[in-house]
């Protein structure tokens, strides 16, 4: 048996505290599901992973933390098949489902959940890899090429509280409901992280509302870069009246209308550039988007896509055709985020700050959280991805997974459900929207 | 200092007699040149790599060497801006040239060149990783897929000797210069070396000679995959007129017509795939090709795509575009084919048996040369690449190239000027040959 022989596998699913942030499918959760995964090696090493908790993806991942002893650590491109092999095809556990959270991480095929499933054992398995040999992630990635990666504010429209009634993890950041609340946000995430380029998730308010928070943006933060993602809840009409008024103040708009038809009809339309984490999120989407010049930057993002090689070979893919390159996020924790940022580091055409939800999140499962300074993070080279596990931490999350009663109703996400909470006769709307 | 420093770099210009090889271009010089690199680290491990010779890549190649100490083996993707920094534009040496060696490789940009050279430091790097870390070269390219890769007999027409009063070293092989002689040729490569797939290169006689030395080897060899490469001697209708005559007959047609317009109009006429090394072997050249769909296979090449990992991102390329994926050779040694070995272990859908002139290469600058079986090369596990220098022979191959009054004129690869010695008046054709 090889140093590099997995052993152990565990899988640990999570309910992580989340502010009630909203979107056009409705709000955040108080509590979102993730998964944490860790893959222990003949050496007594342990890497760490981590991906969506969705029952779905548990379901998934059991059989491949099955699978997995007596695999090494460095078998990363045979994991694709092996998980093909043990997970099965396991449709979405809310029947109706097509669409990840409605939509808001494009399709949900069969293959794009196995991968986001793949994607942390994958990460588990580099970084134990990299600490077994005594090298950073990012030096089995082909090295970095910077030292810090930059990320961009992620700013929302919220309420100050969840909801009367439901459990939660109250914060104090008050509610942002117009542009003067979203930029009081701005402020605080510049002051507290440094960051120097933001986005709005849109997708919330009528058009109008949203551009005036964008302009009042560009007014407080002069030359930094801003971007607007509405998560493709408008029509080509209304994305070409936004783009317009927001000409030569966005950096790029995001996701403004759904598929790639509609994106590729916006995109004939306007010189703002477009950007995607929805019509672009499977390989098999990739041809027909790019050749119809529908998008000019993919948010990549390595838990769907399926890792870290993976998320190195799709940049390769945007740099063959002029594709511009940036990173999504979902509410994630800080093995997430030291993975993103391990291969982001190795990546030379990433031109944009990355999105992170990070700085929402007060609950963590490493035992020192990442730092933003000027708005960016400092590339570890620690072996591995050079985090932590707090055991105590993750026992503490993993009892309120386990703690059915009460938090039973979070162990999938489903952010219009959670809207339901304040306005019972919401739905999550239809696009276009508007 | 880390373990992983590069403290030196040794660059080897060698040149290694090469039969009689005919192509569209003329005939392969009786010695090639080739350059070794071998890069050494502060554990004291050696790393080798090898590319092309002639003197434009050495021209390249002393600044990069030059610079190199200091830096880590595991610094891979910092190799292309360093070499873009210290190696300048240097023009191709014979100054008409943006061709290289006729076109036979496809465009000759700057770029490329660079990224040729960079190749070979790239793997001598990966090498010396793979000794220090106890680790297959392939492992840190996310490990094997595969325990033996494929390869494909490469056949050429060829005489039986280089013209008299070239200094050369004969071979047993004989004439091939019809059809038998080729069915012939063909029968000795399945003896020897056990390949099931037969690559004849083209563009050397008139087309029906060469539909006629296919039908003979599919008569010869029912049912096993049949190639033919004439390296874009045809016009788009001789191209067609091929492929309806050979429809059914061969796996696929490899570069029939010379540049992606051409390619793509034979390929809207015939259902025959077409593979390319020429019209695909840089990244600016991808987005044109795949769009118009010109190439349904792109044969890869490490050397000028710029290393192992930059193969591994063609793939993906390829890969999300529905183009297949082969792997394309010239004259190469044992530390070459070692790369090609271990990259190709790693691509789940190089679905091509890969091309090889190793067979005819009888000279090596390895202790123990690799072997075809049943014409697969097993997958080295050895750390490393599994290859080890034979410095005596190193030695031997660069004393002739230092000879410089005897073989100095074969210091630049050049297939016309070779055919010259058996025909003075020969000039390279030009495209469209027929
Ligand atoms: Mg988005
Ligand atoms: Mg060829």
């Amino acid at each position: 048996m090889s140093r590099l022989t997995i052993t152990a596998v565990r899988l640990t699913p999570i309910l992580v505290s989340d502010p009630p942030l909203l979107n056009t499918q409705g709000v955040h959760q108080p509590y979102t599901p993730r998964l944490v995964v860790e893959v222990e090696t003949a050496d007594g090493v342990t890497g760490l992973g981590e991906t969506y908790g969705d029952t779905t993806y548990l379901r998934l991942a059991r059989p491949l933390a099955d699978a997995l002893p007596g695999h090494r650590v460095s078998d990363l491109n045979a994991l694709f098949a092996l998980a093909e092999r043990v997970c099965g095809d396991a449709p979405p556990a809310t029947g109706a489902a097509t669409l990840d959270v409605g939509g808001q991480r494009g399709v949900l095929t069969a293959d794009k959940l196995r991968l986001s499933v793949v994607s942390a054992f994958e990460v588990a398995c580099l970084d134990a890899l990299g600490r077994t040999l005594g090298l950073p992630v990012h030096a089995l990635l082909g090295g970095k090429v910077r030292d810090s990666v930059d990320y961009s504010a992620y700013l929302f429209h919220r309420w100050a509280r969840h909801p009367d009634g439901v459990p939660c993890e109250p914060d104090d950041w008050g509610a942002a409901l117009d542009p003067a609340g979203i930029v009081t946000q701005a402020r605080r995430f510049a002051r507290e992280h440094g960051f120097t380029s933001f986005k709005l998730k849109g997708g919330v308010f009528e058009p109008d509302r949203e551009i005036a928070a964008v302009l009042a943006l560009a007014e407080a933060f002069p030359g930094m870069p801003l971007r607007l993602d509405p998560n493709g809840a408008w029509s080509v009409e209304t994305s070409l009246y936004v783009a317009g008024r927001l000409r030569g103040v966005l950096q790029y708009l995001e996701d403004p209308a759904t598929g790639t038809d509609a994106m590729a009809r916006v995109s004939a339309g306007t010189d703002v550039p477009l950007a995607t984490n929805m019509c672009v999120t499977t390989v098999p989407e990739i041809r027909d988007a790019f050749t119809r010049d529908a998008v000019q930057i993919v948010l990549s993002d390595h838990h769907y896509w399926g890792g870290l090689h993976r998320t190195r070979e799709l940049a390769a893919v945007c740099r063959a055709f002029g594709v511009g390159l940036s990173m999504h996020s979902n509410t994630h924790l800080g093995i997430s985020l030291a993975a993103m940022t391990q291969v982001a580091a190795t990546v030379p055409h990433l031109d944009y700050a990355c999105d992170s939800h990070y700085p929402w999140q007060r609950e963590d499962v490493i035992t020192t959280r990442t730092r933003f300074r000027d708005g960016r993070v400092t590339v570890s080279d620690t072996p591995g991805l050079g985090v932590e596990l707090d055991h105590e931490r993750l026992a503490v999350l993993h009892g309120r997974w386990l703690d059915e009663s009460t938090y039973g109703h979070y162990r999938d996400r489903d952010d219009a459900a959670a809207m339901r909470a304040a306005d019972p006769g919401w739905q999550a709307p239809s696009v276009p929207r508007w």
